[in-house]
Order: C-alpha cells, then sequence, then structure tokens
C-alpha cells in the first residue's frame, strides 16, 4: 500500500522513488526514513522486515529503512539476519528518540479520554502516565501508528492514541502530552539499505564501515579477529554475536566501526581480517546523519 | 504450584528441595532440569522467568533452571538481563535439543487427529508436518507442556498436542508421530543457577566459567579484555553485548570461557580483566553436564 497524501507535492521525476519500511505510515521507521532520505521520496508500508527487504529486492522500492537496535531492548536480530541473507548495502544511519505522544483528533478534550490505544510495547513503556491518571485505561492494538489511524473515522470519540509526532502529523491528530514515557534514554538506530553502494548527499566521506564473519571454535580466533581493527586504532562501536544456522554453537559476529573504506587502514584491517577468519561479508561503509 | 504426581517417589528428607523453570510441567527447561538434577528433586512450575529468579531469592526454590540461548533464535536477553540484577551463582550447564512430539491420549488413531495444540513458536517449527498433513489445523496454544496438559480432560478428542516427550510422560499421552520439527539442529542451553557457590556431584572441577563486563567506549577497549583471556590461551566459547540501560550505545559484555577458578591462570585472567574494564562481575565457574 502506497501512501496518497503526499503525492502532491513530489516531482514527477521523483514520483517513482519509494522507501520500504515496516508498519503503518508515521511508524517510528518512517520518521527515521524522512530524517534519512527527506520528504521527497514516497513511503511504502510493508506489514513485516521480510516483505521491507523483499520490496528492495524486486525494485519496488528504492531503498529499504529498517531498525537494527534500540538502547532498551537491544538488538532487532531479524533485521540482522536478513542483512546476511539479501545482497544490499548500508547506505546510511540514523537514531532517533522512542518518544510517545498522546493524540487525539482535533475538538478532544484530555478531561474526556478514558481509553489510549497502542502497541503493547510502547503502552509498557507509559506505565507511569497510567498510574498518574487511572480514569484512562491502556488498550493494546497491532502498531502504534495504526492506533491513530484508527481514531480518524470519528467512532472511537473517548479514545486517544499513544504514536509518535509523524504519526500525530499524517493523520491530522492534535498532542495532548507530549513525551509520557517513563525512560527518555530510548533510541533505536536505524539502517538505510540500497542495492548498490550510495553516497548520501550530505555525506563528504563514509566515517562508519559494518561487516559480519565467522571464525574457528578454537582459542584465540575472535581476539586475532578483533586484533586487525585495534592494530589500527579502529574503534568498534558496536559487536554482535548471532548462531550459524544448522552449526550449534558457532557463533557470526556483526561489528561496526570508525572507519572508512575510502582509507588505506580501513582496506587493511579488512584484509587482515580476511586471513583469519573463515568468512567475511562487507555490510557496508556510510556515514551517521545526526 | 506444584507437583503432586511426583511426590510419592520422594524421600522425606528430599521433599523440601525444589527447582523453578518457567512453563508448565513438561516444558523443555522441567526437561533439562531433570538431566542437571535427577528426578528426586521437585519442580516448581513458575508462569514467567522473573518469577523463577524470585523464587530463588525468597528461597522457595533451591535451583533456578533457565534457558540461555537457541541455536536458532540467539539469546534469551531476559534471562542475561536477570543474571546482573540477582546476586546467584550459574552452578551448572546442559543443552538438549529441541524435538517435537506429536502426543495424543491413549487410544486416539493418527487418522481421527483434526487439530493440534501447541505454543506458536513450536507450530512454526513443524511446518512441514502440516504441509504433509493438511487434515491437521494447527492451533495457537500458551504453552508446549500446557497443550497436553489440555487434553488430559478428555474433551477434545479429535486433537493432539505437540511438545516435548518429557510432557507426554508426565500427562500420560501418547506419542504418535515423532520428531516432527524441521530442522534438527535446535537446541537450547540452560543454566542451572543456585544463590551460593555449589559443586554438582558429577564435578570433578569446573571447566567454565562466566563472567559480565563493561569497556570504556575507547578504541581498543574490547580487544585489551578479550586480550586477557587470549594471552592464557582460555578460548572464548560466548560473547554476548547488550545495551546498557540509560547510556546508549554502550554496552555489557558477556563472555564464557573454557577455565576454571580453581587454575591459577583464570584467577590471572579475571584479575587482569579487572585492570581494563569499568566494570566485572563474575557470574560462575561450573562443569557442563553433557
Amino acid at each position: 500500500m502506497e501512501a496518497g497524501t503526499e503525492g502532491a507535492n513530489l516531482k514527477v521525476s521523483m514520483s517513482t522513488r519509494q522507501f520500504a519500511f515496516q508498519g503503518e505510515l508515521g511508524a517510528f521507521s518512517h520518521a527515521a526514513a524522512l530524517k534519512l532520505l527527506g520528504a521527497e521520496v514516497r513511503p511504502l508500508a510493508c506489514p513485516s522486515f521480510k516483505e521491507v527487504f523483499q520490496a528492495l529486492k524486486t525494485g519496488r522500492a528504492n531503498w529499504a529503512v529498517v531498525p537494527i537496535e534500540n538502547t532498551l531492548h537491544g538488538s532487532v536480530h531479524e533485521n540482522y539476519d536478513h542483512l546476511l541473507d539479501y545482497d544490499f548495502v548500508i547506505s546510511g544511519e540514523t537514531s532517533i528518540r522512542i518518544s510517545h505522544q498522546l493524540i487525539a483528533m482535533p475538538g478532544m478534550k484530555f478531561s474526556r479520554i478514558r481509553r489510549a490505544l497502542s502497541h503493547p510495547v510502547a503502552l509498557n513503556q507509559c506505565k507511569r502516565f497510567f498510574e498518574e491518571n487511572k480514569k484512562i485505561e491502556a488498550v493494546p492494538f497491532y502498531d502504534t501508528a495504526g492506533s491513530v489511524k484508527a481514531l480518524t473515522d470519528g467512532t472511537l470519540r473517548d479514545t486517544a492514541a499513544i504514536a509518535s509526532e509523524t504519526a500525530a502529523t499524517i493523520y491530522g491528530g492534535v498532542i495532548l502530552r507530549r513525551n509520557i514515557e517513563d525512560i527518555r534514554e530510548n533510541f533505536t538506530r536505524f539502517f538505510l539499505m540500497t542495492k548498490q553502494p550510495t553516497r548520501m548527499r550530505s555525506a563528504a566521506r563514509p566515517r562508519k564501515t559494518s561487516v559480519v564473519f565467522s571464525t574457528a571454535n578454537t582459542p584465540g580466533s575472535l581476539f586475532r579477529a578483533i586484533s586487525c581493527f585495534a592494530l589500527r586504532d579502529l574503534n568498534l562501536t558496536k559487536i554482535e554475536s548471532r548462531p550459524l544456522r544448522g552449526k550449534p554453537w558457532e557463533y557470526l559476529f556483526y561489528v561496526d566501526f570508525l572507519g572508512s573504506l575510502d582509507e588505506k587502514k580501513t582496506q587493511n584491517a579488512l584484509a587482515n581480517l580476511k586471513e583469519c577468519t573463515q568468512f567475511v561479508k562487507l555490510l557496508g561503509s556510510y556515514t551517521p546523519t545526526p
């Protein structure tokens, strides 16, 4: 399903360029994509992460934007697995703060609200709000942005939704209470995926590189792999282990480090990594969007 | 809730010694506990992992048995987080193959079955079985072992359940089709937790040690931490990164290595690790049960 609402602002030449993301219009992934790509490209909402990757594969989308980790919940393992299975390139990265807004349709007063719809994870992140507002019942819904969409037909009159500011804007909602989440240090990091290496307009040169590798199950094998970076003063910003399917207790390691494929020392580190591992796949070299 | 069915076999002196696990009697965690502790101790079934840890904390249970990783799905992050929050000790480890059995009550014929109940994850791991037996509908249920329990009152006559062999034994079920899972390389690793360091009967000396640590976000900090093990030829069997709550993009590392706290080189490695990290917690030194 495509967004019809934003089409009017697009130039004709841009009209076929779209990004795939998981969730309804206004989902946090949609907000991340706006930060990464601007408002001139069209959103393609997909029901699952797999369909996001498929949309890029089949050419229905030019970009895919997927969450990769959250500061409270950790990595989104399904997407780490898809990074390995699809031959795509990480061309960008950004992170956004997950802040939850209490949203209602225009004209609605806070005092009349008796129910707030949202995804169970979001409801769970706003426990204090519900403790302080006992007349409002938390009602689980399939999606955060979808809960705002559900208000738009006007049949749920004493009901609000909890979702992003982007969702409020898209569905014409009004924010009645801002940032009602319990913990403010809640960030999600997103990757921008493309089929071919793509340099973003804003990027002077890539600053970060991601690889995935597996090592032999012998003493010191991970140490040797990591030494390829340490010996060149390349700072690791993330290491994630995932089980190797069909090989119990063997692992893949996903590593992000501060280094550019344009630099000789990054190229040397990757050549060195190939020497001392069983398998290496370069996932991309990109510039984070602040 | 406690098991009444096994009480008759217990000596009086053992009757108050019990282990906590998550799920219904006959869950895979229950099967792992039988492997770790034998049949003489009593099971205490808990609805959540948190309640398992609480049962050990309050003294209702003498042991807790929890899954920590699965070869297909990766780590059980909730339990990694509990390892840090509770001051318990890992006193044992085992892994079991997750094999799914089609179970019915005695007298039931395979040809009459029209529905199979189980946890959605288990149903999803038996896709081929359902493709080859199209007359049998997969019906999601809250728990694998609980689905066998649901058959015991006899009201569901054309229904089977998918669960472990242990569940079949406990609820008096008959296995109609064995090992119907799609992928056989499906293992789950479990930790045995105690309040105080406990040497298992069978163990000559501990062979494996687990620690959790955090490093400064500076180049080479993880490299230096891992070198503490590599310089002493201590083989890492697992490294897992988890976000540090309230400190976006900083991580805790959980490491398992082949080494015993009885050995000088393990003691030296841990002393060395304290020098070059911000925080270290020893989780236990134990012998895996094959």
